[in-house]
């Protein structure tokens, strides 16, 4: 079990960029990985798992991190979550490098979160997780406390409505909520050095800002590459550090259903691979 | 399986205004009751699932709902859950009609709130849920369109640190966060009349505030009750509607740890109908 932040360091030396979120919904899988694997004692998590096994093993010479959004695995109950939990312990024993984000968008107030706390970190053993802010600092002491575990903050979703209350001025009424957020994230909750924090690539301009406030050594996390249809060059452009890193590039429909059929995990693979090496030519054309 | 708003009105009806969270630490179980089911198989969910039963047995008279927070459930991984699902089938067997509000303060972009409606909704089964409105309206979609069912969003929180954000000023100045969200909650999200708040016992004024807001018909969730600290008196004054309903006072260790020996159980029913008592008497005050 490695440290969260340096087991991503290393992975954007290595050119890294890419995390690929196993969103792994059970309708989507493809019929014939279900066909072979029909009627085995406790199918649907063998199914999940079986699944995601064939991403990683697809995939995990090209990412800088998994990402399973942990709403398609409680969708299928007790069976799912067997699956996370196996899909988690599978990359540490065929990618101990490759740090895994569990999406879970927790929070509670601080007592409780211990429950969250020790569901991620000691049951699933995941190197992070994404918290969400509106509870404050005080209330996610529980996640901020542990130094070795990466706690990314939701500060500006990629979801359409995400405007509603993230993009409200507040205080001096020049400062929308969600650069609010990210000036305490990073001036007064990154004690350990721990957090990074949630931001969409369907909002370039408002990633260029956070990225301002946040300086060089916060991690951001970006989903909405592909299905949701964030433009990468600009994606990239604006979300990268002065040292050429420190972006998260999330995607997942595109890459884990890139195909239906028996070469999934082939197709993913290439996906995925396409996907990185665009990203580091928009990073060599920024630095070159 | 009724509708959570009609559930809710008739319990109010009955004078139960009372909910009890059904926060089970798997820790703080008493003793006696793990040595009593020590080395049955899957030991774990049956503590956690025997001791909630006892604790429904001794209080389904007196209750207008019951609570479980997930996160407590999470904390013990499968087995948790398994205990979790037991629980709210006991409670459908033994008290079809109290409503099951599963504390998960959930939330995510659309289409993967999916995973989430489906787990609670059709998996557990339970009758309403809270989430976190951080997303925005059109995120939470999936949760608001299920009509039957309780949608209580996070407003004001009962944490020491909640103010963090939720206080702050936003569009004219003058309004906090929280009020912004009580605002657009019952004036837009509301379509299908089937949302509530949640607002923290530890801040009264907040709370009247929110009520003079959201009108007679919205039931606001109030935890703090308690070991947290909040005042009963000034808390039934601040939410109560004008219909001497309209509130859901949760209360979770003060009842169901109220003793740590085998009469767990029995003072878990006196301290419930204790607090219910008064609850009553300050609202019999009120209307005079």
């Amino acid at each position: 079990m490695g440290n969260f932040m340096e087991m991503l360091r290393q992975k954007w030396q290595e050119k890294k960029f890419l995390c690929i979120g196993l969103d792994s919904d059970f309708g989507k899988i493809p019929q014939t990985l279900k066909d072979r694997l029909w009627g085995m004692p406790n199918s649907t998590a063998v199914v999940i798992n079986a699944f995601n096994r064939e991403i990683i093993r697809a995939t995990k010479d090209i990412v800088c991190a998994y990402k399973p959004n942990i709403a398609f695995y409680e969708a299928e109950g007790v069976s799912g979550l067997q699956a996370l939990a196996s899909t988690v312990s599978y990359i540490y024993r065929v990618a101990p490098d490759i740090p895994v984000i569990l999406d879970a968008k927790r929070a509670d107030i601080g007592n409780t979160n211990n429950g969250y706390v020790a569901a991620a970190f000691d049951l699933l053993k995941v190197d992070a997780i994404t918290v969400s802010p509106y509870l404050g600092e005080e209330a996610l002491k529980p996640f901020l406390d542990r130094a070795d575990k990466g706690i990314i903050v939701l500060c500006r979703t990629s979801n359409p409505g995400a405007g509603e209350f993230q993009d409200l001025y507040v205080t001096d009424g020049i400062t929308p909520l969600y650069q609010y957020v990210a000036r305490k994230v990073v001036s007064k909750w990154n004690k350990n050095g721990n957090c990074g924090l949630v931001v969409g690539a369907t909002t370039p301009e408002e990633l260029e800002q956070i990225r301002r406030i946040v300086g060089d050594d916060m991690p951001i996390l970006i989903p909405g590459i592909g299905a949701q249809g964030g433009d990468l060059e600009k994606t990239v452009k604006a979300g990268i550090n002065s040292r050429g890193a420190g972006i998260i590039i999330n995607s997942s429909r595109g890459i884990i259903f890139a195909s239906s059929g028996a070469d999934f995990a082939e197709k993913a693979g290439e996906e995925a691979r396409k996907l990185n090496d665009e990203i580091n030519k928009i990073i060599s054309q920024i630095s070159g």
